[in-house]
């Protein structure tokens, strides 16, 4: 019937199109490791793996201003679209133009990575992100002016009118910054890409000016100001279904990416006639590969699952606890590379080397656990705002319980891999398989504790 | 206030996991092009393309049967949750197994591809649908045997009965049937992947046979036998936004999937130093590459337009409609080879195969839009019941227009192709960059054609 009422009107409905923009998004989002794991390919094993991986600098600065920008077009996608409700052929067409534009970024991060002292490189980065700005800029625009496809709550607020200069400002600031980012390309390419990593946080810098603006002739400065800012970034909802179609995007494409690896990679010998011996024994040995496939995707498929334990209680997300969120899958999406530097290194030459690649793996799962971490404990800030009523104090527990499994474990495992003897990657593969069991073990602790809870109140009654 | 009265059960709902397992389908699915691509790259572009496209009739048979399986165990995977609205965690766990066994199909139909003489290859295709038939069962099971699992209006109803009994046979003749596919492997391989494909109907015929049964006793039997396959053919309701969610992942990853082959190949001269004019040329020899990937990305988001137009409209979704969909899905998937073929054969060398290049690359494109147009065809039998009364007269014309674009076209360059002189690649990119101008021809048409219609009943008025 929901879906019968809005056929009423000449725009389509924008849910569609939204998921399949997240989709999009998630997507590239996930590719630009690629480049990164080609790189790593040719690292010499016998050479300390840090030393090869701090010479590569670069390529990760590359890869983190990549992540921010395809993030931030994701989010300023989601801020402008929230005000609209349904959208005309000439929005989907420009939506198209705009998903082509940002799904060339891999390349240009791809070809900077390669050729970063090039003033070239960063202008055609620069003139990438002019576009999509142009582009975001002319959407607005038409959001604004078409009132028909504003969401009825918007229309005629007085909200409406700083609405309006706000993202027309971030998109105009971001479009100067950005072409400012390629004229100074030429001079410095360092400069050139930190001014494209600042207009990534324009919608920033312009709420804080413009709450600054709006509170100069209050009475209490300070306060006023404070007041605009907590709204904005502590209150203002985002919208919840959307970040969790591109988090599980990210989720999805981020444990099935290895897969490729494995299937694209021939068995060795392809000469001519084979014996059904020589391909199991081919197969054999790639069953190590497999089995760090499977581990790698139960591990990422455990921590969607906190993801859902978690995000199935919040009942609002605000622009707090959306970066903790970016900042899970800022590392997510480079656990396809910690998986190859641990395939790359099991063996026997690396020596200790493959105790440091699995440090750096477990530094990713580290990274991607606490940033989930503290995404729950700013959740329980503002509490009531944040989380459902309906979370009792046993299952609060139980999420605790599992958010802090993996930190610990691949803390533990971290230490351990400083011992002076070669760190088998096994031990991670049995470590990374028999946490879904531990969660299950969690699981059924709460359910007993449940039924003799059930129980005792049937006894008083 | 949905997402609150849910919280109150004790199971989780089940959308988010459907809208991640129906992305995890899509995933698997658009994977399965990869090998074919790598297999086409060693394709020596001066020998006749048609007779190293048959030469490979074995993989495009893999492929197609690796598509029915993955897309079967997506419609399969609907039908069960479909009965299903609360998930727990057993439930959560045994979905991350069967996806992370389903994600393992596109090694080895790679590894099939690669040795498909050798009995031990599909010896392990058919043992991966065994586990998977397996999970499904437990699935199937373990849905049957929680009530509180099912939705309210299934449960105590006597089709519920016959609901299992279809469910559980369906798995049941699976199981057998690819057990006997892996025991009749050494005596012959095709043999056990016809078992294979056949495993893949084992719904249709589970379906027919409880048909005759539950008629035999009735008066008029053929009568009998209609009306309840019609019932489940064409009147059972097939999950509309799922069938989307799939629909637009295959999409998206077709779309961006040939950006990871320009991001992949690192550009030629990367010895040492080079110049930035050096740069500059290295760049424009990909400026082909970038235009073809751009025609691509622009034709797969015209036909998801299409679709999404026509999907607007439609308020249910049958089995027959359902059947189209996926055909219209596996051309699409194919569609990132008929782009690889068409960069590899735009060469001096290729002489008129760059003709046949163009002719495959139409092909493609031809059944996708010959299926999308059938679907429509086949909503509009029995139309009240699968297309939404609003849709009136000129729209109607709108959608068949749109539909009639891409068949014509790609049969216009296929025919042109046969001429004896070389056909430039760029033309088709002209046409598929022109298409999007067609389409918003016809919209401003209609447009016209409405503010007409509207003016006059202004005068009459």
């Amino acid at each position: 019937s929901d879906r019968e009422s809005s056929r009423g009107h000449r725009f389509m409905p924008i849910d569609r199109l939204n998921i399949f923009s997240d989709a999009v998004f998630a997507t590239i989002t996930t590719f630009m490791v690629v480049p990164l794991k080609e790189e790593v390919q040719s690292y010499d094993v016998t050479e300390d793996l840090w030393t090869s991986l701090v010479a590569d600098w670069y390529r990760f600065l590359v890869f983190v201003i990549s992540f921010l920008i395809v993030s931030t077009l994701w989010q300023d996608h989601v801020w402008i679209l929230q005000k609209v409700e349904h959208v005309g052929d000439v929005g989907l067409i420009l939506n198209v133009l705009l998903l082509l534009v940002a799904s060339v970024i891999p390349f240009l991060a791809a070809l900077m990575g390669d050729f970063y002292r090039y003033p070239l490189t960063s202008r055609l980065f620069g003139g990438c992100i002019l576009t999509l700005s142009v582009v975001q800029g002319i959407m607005i625009a038409l959001a604004f002016r078409r009132s028909k496809m504003l969401s009825d709550h918007l229309e005629g607020d007085k909200t409406k009118k700083w609405m309006s200069v706000e993202f027309l400002s971030t998109a105009g600031l971001k479009i100067v910054l950005s072409a400012l980012s390629i004229g100074i390309a030429g001079a410095s390419v360092p400069a050139s890409l930190v001014l494209l990593a600042v207009a990534m946080f324009t919608d920033w810098i312009c709420i804080i000016v413009i709450a600054v603006y709006r509170s100069r002739k209050d009475q209490s400065f300070s306060t006023g100001i404070r007041t605009h800012l907590c709204r904005r970034f502590v209150f203002e909802d985002v919208d919840i279904d959307r970040t969790q179609t591109f988090t599980d995007g990210v989720f999805i494409i981020v444990a099935t990416l290895i897969i490729l690896d494995i299937t694209a990679d021939s068995l060795v010998p392809l000469n001519g006639k084979m014996t059904e011996e020589a391909l199991y024994e081919a197969l054999l040995d790639k069953k190590e590969a497999l089995l760090a496939y499977i581990s790698t995707f139960v591990t990422i498929g455990m921590i969607w699952y906190i993801n859902y334990s978690m995000v199935y209680y919040i009942q609002r997300l605000s622009r707090l606890l959306l970066l903790f969120n970016r900042l899970t899958l800022l590392f997510v999406s480079i656990v396809p590379l910690g998986f190859q530097l641990v395939s790359l290194f099991s063996v026997e030459e690396a020596g200790t080397n493959e105790n440091i690649a699995v440090q750096f793996h477990c530094i990713l799962i580290l990274f991607t656990s606490v940033f989930q971490l503290l995404f729950w404990v700013a959740a329980h800030w503002k509490r009531d705002k944040h989380i459902a009523s309906s979370l009792g104090g046993l299952h609060r527990k139980r999420i605790f319980c599992l958010l802090l499994v993996y930190p610990i474990a691949s803390l533990v495992i971290f230490c351990a891999a400083f011992s002076t003897s070669v760190f088998k990657v096994n031990t991670i593969h049995a470590v990374e398989l028999s946490i879904p069991f531990i969660f299950l073990l969690i699981k059924l602790i709460i359910e007993l504790v449940l039924h003799k809870r059930d129980s005792q109140s049937v006894t008083r009654g």
